[in-house]
């Protein structure tokens, strides 16, 4: 039985039911395993039926040349796509001389089910060949969070119709797998039709390595598969390896009993490096199987387990009486760490890796949303998410000095560090980008008092954004620091002069490098930092133009934004969503209508720059002219929407946020899941009905429950601590986990948490009026 | 002998004496022959030595896909690229068995000449080949003003070593003349590599055909030839035609006594459309030739001439004392009449008919400079080249739609009219196209009382562009009726807010809409423009705004813009202009640095909306970070510094104008000529100089000399009237040529011109201090 949706409410695992081929590209991405170094969609063992097979590799892209047809000064020149890697996912099965296919015969019952405590996806199906044999399918796969090399599936056959069966299983690498492009540009599509040439490979016993490059990218990457066979009631069991360019395969074939059946545990291993030789790759492949092969299926099983524990035991998010949204969260949390547990020193993807959506591209909500969850829910994640923007940092030097500006220029859209981005209006113009780095930085830094992180990457980091800003902007005789022609969040707007939040965000950039600096003034001097250009980052940051309308009250989102025509949203169909698809930028540019929440974002990152009632005013404002066609928008919505007193608004745009995957809201999850998205759910309850906040550096609380829920908790990382906020009745109550104790305050009381919970009352919410959105473009109301 | 740059001077021709194979593509594009229809570059009769040969016919071009690494919304697809066509202008020659070929053998005299007054180029050569043979070459060819469809060319050989001479002359059709692809685009220069497909052939007698086809447009085109051989003293003539697919040849062999000569006289026909059949295209070249065969050569030469005498008889320029300036400004005109004499409803492209550069396209200047020159200098080519964008209103039409726009939006670059702009913030955004063609319409009525071009064609294009600014603009509850996210002029600022030219401009169309359909009620409710429409305009008009600031006591380009930080152009050092080859668009948008006249050319075309103070303030400011990296600006430049009283600097403009491409000041005059520029000279002295104006259809004049000249003189058309003005020695005389009595003011004072020559003072020009220009971007100072 599935719902609506198809799929299964459950607390700890999202589970789908029976079979419904046309939801396989969605169901892939949502069933997708990852460790943020390497990711598998979730197909069938059997490679087919499929919807996009992918096996991703986190920074293992092909590059293809960017077309202009007409060009301009520093247009990037190549693209960067996400390569679908050797796919190791593959175990074929033939029931006597049948293949399994679930297009034919009949599946009688059929299951997946990703367990977000074991780590694991489960799947279960009863099939009945055409000619009518019987057999169980049972597999498991993980990919390790302890072993971030490996992979590993346990796949097992059983005869179900009372008599033996020959079965023949073939386990394969296989590489160039031919897949649909998903490009329009037949450029990028060429690029990826086979863009893996052979380079050498082995095959012996059950093992075998395939090792590869790309062609124009000159990335080497190597997989290898190993096995454990057993067969309790089987008999002849023979088998078979062989190999050739761009497919490994270990044929097993056995008569198995009535009550016997075929055990097949691969093991899986993939490296890959812009540098290392064949020999090396080989040698690490082999490594990582030998010690996946050493910890054994049931070591890895634990070992998942354990991890998942601990990482539950940080940043669970529970909420009782709505059960949709628990999974929701649960799954979107997950996710997140699925996305950032292992990357690294590489990119947290769009799309994790999930998917090839975005081309595999990392963008600036890595840092706004993915990074501030895990500065939170795994630490350790965050810094190493930083600790990539940081290893590129000559890229964004090298791009700076090419825009003709100082200190480092991150790129709008990146695999490997360089610009990607074709559309400079949307991109490169978004220098907010490198003010959102030096954000997640400073938050990590006020989350975790990491001095070495901060030494050894933080200052520099902080310091080479704020040097851009510093070049980026100017002390203009009319007055204020200006920072012009820019583009912020909402794409909906472009080349701007003042947008309030990447003026807003650069202020806070400029204060953090100095701080920074002044904490650490031997790094600083190494970075030839002296105190005379700290102080014009103060002066610049304590001038900073901030415009303001002073006949509607508002912030206007950028300078002038508020005397734009209004869009006509009345005469604007739903068939229009999203607009950028139905008009061109310039008629969105130059009207009053928001993609995705901007000014808004603003206010929840930098909400000590505004007073209660301005940010009253500004969100009455702008959520009457945010279409939300961006994932990156309900988050923040909701955010804003529960600070200023609309809890029952809040509560929907949460609700958005968390199942814009399982829910397919931008009809786009085939080609991976939202991350950012999901990990906004999380931002949504913590940072919205949790009330959490930590302007500079200080931790603070307003917890409510939704509307209609008896019970939230959630639970977060600070200060090397782990706390449990439990709101309940009108009250709230924190308990330390572990970890030393922690001050923060709750409702502008200051509470010093240590081993005993504190319970602490929880002020009635105000009853405001509800604000409008633009027709139509309301929150996806639940049943 | 020739000067530092090659030419001669002259006040009646351009002349080259002299061999520099260097210079070639150069003067293939200054020695062009054009009438508008059809144009040859200037190479030589033998196909080779040669830069960039080019036979152009207006409006035919092939297509090819614009890619975009990034689509977006209504971005064109297909782009449009001028041809180079059927080339008729080859006439190969063997002298004994040695082909002439300048690159051998020895040039002894060389020369070749433009002739202003006969419309012809001729080139003479005395050439001895490699084993000492000696031949002297005469050609001269036209493309006749008169027969729109033929050009011809008269070719004449003759020994000059005192002996009998074989000499066999084979005179081409030539298809798909392979040449050097002019564009980094892979696909345009795919598109344009053999671009005809043969049809259909034939050849009889002296006579052959040609019919081709383009491959993706679809366009077809006809070229034929026919000649008259002439021999006297020459023995055994013989003669051959054959054709094939892409060449049909003439070979005639003759042996030439010491003291003959061979005269071949080729005539050239060419059709092209995209709906005519073979035989219906066949026959319009064939019937083409008939009549040039008919008015024979000489007859050729003389409707040549007489065309030309009336031409310069209503436009001529005089200048004394400065004969290079003098030779430039006639050369301009004649080829701002060659670009638009008889374009008939065709466009007229940026680079007229003499190159490839801008792929042939027509750009807004077309109307603002080159439409103003015919306006009143050839009014009926004024009249059709806005016939031409009449003709195209279904697809402006059509673009506002796809735009979400009112009225119609005519493109910002295109050979049929249909938008091929592929970056529209620089593009499309760039609306105040619309304005200029109204601007045009306006113009050209007030000069000439045209009731019939407005009752068939002006009301509706007002009427449809000022439907236009209704929609692109919007009353705004802050004050004033704003026109926010277009381009002005100035490239080097993009989608800004209230561009004081393109505000301007907006409303004179909205003004001029008005009266236009006021005029003609009956024509405004065919379109259905009722009163009330009307009163929206006039309303838009009136409340239209325009930025000021206050602080500094200028208008900003626009809003905001004398906010931006100003260019560094202390440190900015030659060798980076033009700035958008070595700076980001990005850092060009958001400072103070000009790339072309924008706010100046507000202030020459809506004069009358500022006050002298504003001007002198605003025109100050302005010349300080315009760097004139396009060839649209120095003319304007010019026109503003004359009426600001900086008669000094107003001359260097107007010389940079006018040279612009006898001194290849851009650089790449290979590509084509500067239309625009060149009828910019024109403008630079007439408005500039003879302070000439016609704000509200008023025709009013306050000349001077420039510093240094004694007397300049310049003619011009007005109400069907045709009128000399000449200033020298502190006095003005005004001559009525022919035509009624007509009115104008000299500096205020009403004065209406008769039979009799009026004679006025002139005031002392003031003594003003010369305002700066950024550093090393003043006017190019002439010997």
């Amino acid at each position: 039985m599935t719902d609506t949706h198809g799929y299964e409410c459950s607390p700890w695992q999202l589970l789908w039911r029976g079979l419904d081929l046309t939801a396989l590209m969605q169901t892939e991405s949502t069933f997708a395993l990852s460790n943020g170094h390497i990711g598998l969609r979730g197909t069938f063992e059997e490679a087919e039926p499929r919807g996009l097979p992918g096996t991703y590799l986190n920074g293992f892209y092909e590059e293809h040349p960017l077309p202009y047809a007409e060009a301009g000064y520093g247009y990037p020149e190549a693209g960067q796509t996400v390569v679908n890697v050797t796919d190791g996912k593959i175990i074929r099965l033939l029931v006597e001389d049948e293949p399994l296919d679930l297009r034919y015969g009949h599946a009688g019952a059929h299951h997946r089910v990703l367990d977000f405590r074991s780590g694991t996806l489960r799947r279960e199906t009863d099939w009945t060949s055409p000619t009518g044999r019987r057999v169980r399918v049972r597999s498991e796969r993980l990919v390790s969070f302890t072993q971030r090399s490996v992979a590993a599936i346990r796949y097992e056959v059983e005869p179900l119709d009372g008599s033996e069966l020959q079965i023949v299983a073939q386990s394969d690498l296989l590489a160039n797998e031919p897949i649909e492009a998903e490009s329009g540009d037949p450029r990028v599509a060429a690029a990826l039709e086979a863009p893996l040439r052979c380079e050498y490979m082995t095959a012996e016993d059950y093992r075998a390595v395939l090792v590869h490059r790309t062609k124009r990218s000159q990335l080497r990457m190597a997989a290898a598969m190993d096995h454990e066979i057993e067969a309790p009631g089987g008999r002849d069991l023979r088998t078979d390896i062989a190999v050739e360019d761009d497919l490994a395969r270990l044929t097993v074939a056995v008569d198995v009993a009535a009550d016997g059946k075929l055990v097949l545990t691969k093991y899986l291993g993939y490296g890959w490096s812009a540098q290392r030789s064949i020999p090396a790759l080989r040698s690490q492949v082999d490594a990582a199987l030998a010690g996946a092969l050493q910890t054994g299926w049931t070591g890895l099983l634990e070992e998942q387990r354990r991890f998942l524990d601990d990482f539950w035991n940080s940043a669970d998010v529970e909420i009782d009486g709505d059960p949709e949204l628990q999974q929701a969260l649960r799954f979107s949390l997950f996710h997140v760490l699925q996305a950032g547990a292992r990357g690294e020193s590489r990119a947290i993807p769009g799309k994790g890796l999930t998917g090839p959506g975005y081309d595999g591209h990392a963008f600036w909500d890595s840092e706004t949303f993915v990074a501030q969850v895990l500065t939170y829910a795994m630490p350790g994640a965050a810094r190493d998410a930083l600790r990539w923007r940081h290893s590129t940092l000559d890229k964004a030097r090298n791009r700076a000095r090419q825009l003709g500006l100082l200190g480092a220029s991150f790129p709008w859209r990146s695999i490997n560090g360089d610009e990607c981005s074709a559309y400079w209006p949307a991109g490169t113009a978004a220098f907010h980008v490198n003010a959102d780095i030096a954000d997640a930085v400073a938050r990590y830094l006020a989350a975790t008092h990491d001095t070495e992180f901060e030494r050894d990457h933080g200052v520099e980091l902080l310091t080479e954004t704020a040097r851009l800003w510093m070049s980026l902007g100017h002390h203009d005789p009319h007055g204020g620091f200006r920072i012009d022609g820019v583009t912020g969040p909402d794409e909906y707007s472009a080349i701007v002069d003042n947008n309030v939040y990447t003026n807003l965000m650069a202020q806070r950039n400029l204060v953090e490098a100095a701080a920074s600096c002044r904490r650490h003034p031997d790094v600083a001097e190494r970075l030839s930092v002296g105190e005379r250009e700290i102080e014009t980052w103060v002066a610049a940051a304590r001038a900073m133009l901030l415009p303001y309308d002073e006949l509607l009250e508002v912030h206007p989102q950028s300078e002038r934004f508020t005397e734009h025509a209004r869009w006509n949203f009345e005469s604007t169909p739903a068939s229009a969503y999203p607009l950028l698809l139905h008009f061109p930028y310039f008629e969105l540019y130059r009207k009053q209508v928001v993609k995705q929440a901007d000014l808004v974002l603003a206010m929840h990152l930098r909400g000590d720059a505004f007073s209660p009632t301005q940010k009253q005013r500004n969100f009455a404002y702008y959520e009457a002219i945010t279409v939300r066609d961006s994932s990156l928008s309900a988050a923040t919505q909701a955010v804003l929407a529960a600070e200023c007193g609309h809890l029952d608004l809040a509560y929907d745009y949460l609700g958005e946020a968390a199942l814009v995957d399982l829910q397919d809201l931008h009809g786009n999850v085939r080609n991976g899941l939202h991350i950012a998205s999901l990990a906004g759910s999380w931002i949504a309850l913590v940072a919205g009905f949790g009330g959490m906040r930590d302007h500079n550096g200080e931790l603070s609380f307003r917890p409510h429950t939704p509307p209609g829920v008896d019970r939230i908790a959630f639970r977060m990382c600070f200060h090397g601590s782990r706390i449990r906020v439990e709101t309940t009745n009108g009250n709230a109550t924190y308990t330390l986990v572990d970890g030393p104790a922690l001050t923060f305050t709750h409702y502008g009381q200051a509470v010093t948490l240590d081993h005993d919970p504190i319970t602490l009352p929880v002020p009635t919410p105000p009853m405001l009026p509800r604000p409008l959105q633009p027709s139509g473009r309301g929150p996806v109301r639940r049943a």
